[in-house]
Order: structure tokens, then C-alpha cells, then sequence
């Protein structure tokens, strides 16, 4: 179990979203980094690179922005919506783009079927703190 | 000079975006990025640290999503429009609130100066980034 | 749980490292990481912020090292141990600093006690996968 | 130019380090996490990608790790000389590696013969750095 639950029940002030939507949220978004740095590497290591290569850069794409939504997403000092807002909206995005274009090597590579579900649970635990925000 | 230009220039396809207005923004992002990080630095050795924390969380915010941002848009193959105009959005967004609140303090602190006028120009590079794109 | 475990199971190729210590140092570099992002916010947060800028400082670069060791380590394509084992021993490092200096505001920062748990188990799943490296 | 001298100069303590050398290794790093990061992404759009696995595993790595130094070297809140001079020798350890990978491809790929370039200028301000600091 990560501490991102942890770390919220000992922060020292209020805020004002569901801690267990947000926890759930950080949790999604780091595994989804790490799946998603591994899977291209995977495929990297596939006979059939050249055949991966938008796969590669979206696994690529995918851990960067979901690795800076996580950052912003652990903080809660001076909370401001109108940043945290548009990141997890573009953390969606690259979620669904990246989960789809592994959902198309599924069958053919597990470590895609893996990633891609990382990516759908990300997406969702995403939109699930997005509706939980004021 | 940076090497983003060069870079851009001995991509082995084709890309269809300006590469000038695309080095450009590579260059603001990557610069917004190091003057954030040493924004949040500085202010933390601040006296007055304790009235500089809506800065310090802001700062970190702005470097750790133009970091994302600088990664995406520095990658051409397999370009997907669906993810990099909402994370270019998303920096936007960041860079206005972080130059906003560093320029509350630039009279005061000097690297809240300097700060500002990175966050600016990287504003301005992403939004010229978005207009350019197809 | 994370994905860790069943990426290196999918992974293409041999790599002769144990799969198990080899995920237990991701997960463990992955939660530390989280944990050392947040103990940086809820210090910021803090009344007291100006007597912990050590310990804010030390925590934003152990998040750092960690997410740039976690990926390094998820890589498994043309392993090289020259890059590898410096990047790890530099993560033992932080890991060891940020879990001293957490551990000085344990009784006082509940945050702090659990941020210093999270390096001291990070530091250790580092020092585990060097020795079980070849 | 970038702000990395700005910064230092607005810095609001002393700090015991020639400041033009550091400014002169925190651009260097900047450049090199952004050379590798494209030069990966060259890589992949090559037709003769397979032959490249090695040369996109050690730009992916060198980019993580230079951004990890980039942003410890920025900071000088509470300077560690324990944490920074590890992670400065894994940064030139890494940037040697990917120095010679990419330089045994320069010839046919002018991408890598840039992105040596930036390895091994990142390398020299790694160590110059090292040396200029007590």
C-alpha cells in the first residue's frame, strides 16, 4: 500500500475534496507512470519495434504528463483549480489516447494489455477527482 | 543556444508545424522550467518564507508541467493532437497563475521578477505553439 | 497493488536481475517518491514553514531522484551498469539525508514520521537491488 | 539565454560556489535533457529503429537523469553536499554512456552526432562543477 493515504490524513490544514477520491486518484496516476515508462521499454525489446513505434510515444507521452499531474495533484497549499483543473483534464486525454493504442496490441503483447489497464483506471480515477473537485 | 533547433532540423521525417515556432516554444518551456525550480528555491530562503507559499506551491506546480509539456511537444513521432493541445492548454493555464502571483512580488524579490517574465514568455510561446499547429 | 511485478512478467527478453527484489525497489522508489512530494506540501502548510525549509528542500530532491531512478530501473532494454548503479548509490543518498531530516520533526510532523518511513524502506529496496545486481 | 544566472544572482543568501560555473552546468544540463529527449524521438521515427533499441534506452535515461540534476543543482536552500555530489557523478556517468552510444551513430544520423554533442558538454560542466564545489 502507497502512503498517499497516509499523507493526506496528516496534512496540517483542511481541504475540501473527499480524501479517499484523491488518494485513489494519486495511486492510479503513479502506477500508470510506472506501467507506462515499462511498457516502452517492452516494447522496445519486441522484435517487432518498428511496428510499435506510436505505442512507444505515447507510453512516453502518458508517464510524463502523468507523473507531473500526480506532483500537482499531491499538493494541496494554496489549492488553485484553474491549474489542477486543465492538468488532470490533459491527464484524461493522454490516458485514453495511450489505453487505446495498447488496447490494439492486447492481444498480441501482455505487457500492453497491462498498460492499457492502467491507463483506463488512471482515466477514470482522473475524472472521478475531477467531479469530486469544487 | 540551445540545441532544440538543431534538433528539429535533423528530424528524419516530415512535421507539419513551423519549426521555428516550435523550437521557440521548447526553448520557453525549457527556460520556464529551471527559473521556476529556482523561484520556489529562492523563496524558501526567504525571511519572510511564510508569506511566499502560495509562490513556492505555484512555482513547483509551473516547473513540474512545463517539464511534462517540454517532453511532449519535443517529440514528433506519432504525432497525436488530442494529447498535446490539452497539455499545452494546461501550461498556459499554469504559467498564467504563476506569473500572475510571482509578479504580486516583484517589486519586493527580484527572482519573483525574473520569475514573472519567464512565465510570460512561455505563456506567450505555447499559445503561438497551439495557433501553429494544424 | 502497482504494476510493477506484472510488467517485468511480461517483459520480452531475460534479464538477470531477481524479478521480485527488482519490484519491490519500483514500488518502493514509486511510494517514496509520492511521499517525499507531499511532506514538501504539508511543511509548506505548516505555521512553523520557516523552520522547516531544510526539511522541504531535502524532500523536493528526493522526489526528484527517486522518479528519475524509478524509471531508470523500469527499463530493462540494453541494461548498462555504469548508468544504473551510480543513479542508484545517488538515491540511497537522498534517501538517507531525507530520512534523517524527516525523522528530526517525527514527533512533531506526523508527516514527517511517515515520509521518513518511506525513505528509510526506499533506501533499503535500493541497497537490495545493488547487491542483487550482477 | 536562459535565466539560470538570473536566478543565481537574485539569489537571497551566499551560496559557496563560483556562480558562472553553476549557471554555465544547470543550462548545460537543461540542453542535454532536452537533446536526449529528442534524440530518442529521432530514433524511433528511423526506418532502422531496431538497430537504435540501445541508443533510445540511454537517451531516455540520460534526459530522466539530467532533469533529476538539473533540478537538484538549482536548488541552494539548505545545500547537501551529500546528496548533490552523488548525483552529479551518476549525471556523468550517464552522460558518458549516452556520449558513446550515440556518437557510434553520428556518422549515419546527424541527430546523435548533435546529441553527443550535448552529452559530452553536459559531462564536462557535471565535472567542472564537482571540482568547483567545496
Amino acid at each position: 500500500m502507497s502512503y498517499a493515504k497516509q499523507m493526506l490524513d496528516t496534512y496540517p490544514r483542511d481541504f475540501n475534496v473527499d480524501a479517499s477520491v484523491l488518494a485513489a486518484a494519486i495511486d492510479a496516476l503513479s502506477d500508470c507512470a510506472q506501467a507506462c515508462t515499462a511498457c516502452a521499454d517492452d516494447c522496445l525489446s519486441e522484435e517487432m519495434v518498428a511496428e510499435l513505434t506510436k505505442c512507444i510515444r505515447m507510453c512516453l507521452d502518458c508517464a510524463d504528463i502523468c507523473t507531473a499531474t500526480l506532483r500537482v495533484a499531491s499538493r494541496q497549499t494554496e489549492y488553485d483549480a484553474n491549474v489542477t483543473r486543465p492538468q488532470l483534464a490533459a491527464c484524461v486525454a493522454v490516458c485514453r489516447s495511450c489505453g487505446d493504442e495498447c488496447e490494439r496490441h492486447a492481444e498480441m503483447h501482455e505487457h500492453c494489455r497491462v498498460c492499457a489497464e492502467a491507463c483506463r483506471r488512471c482515466e477514470q480515477a482522473c475524472n472521478d477527482l475531477l467531479a469530486a473537485m469544487k
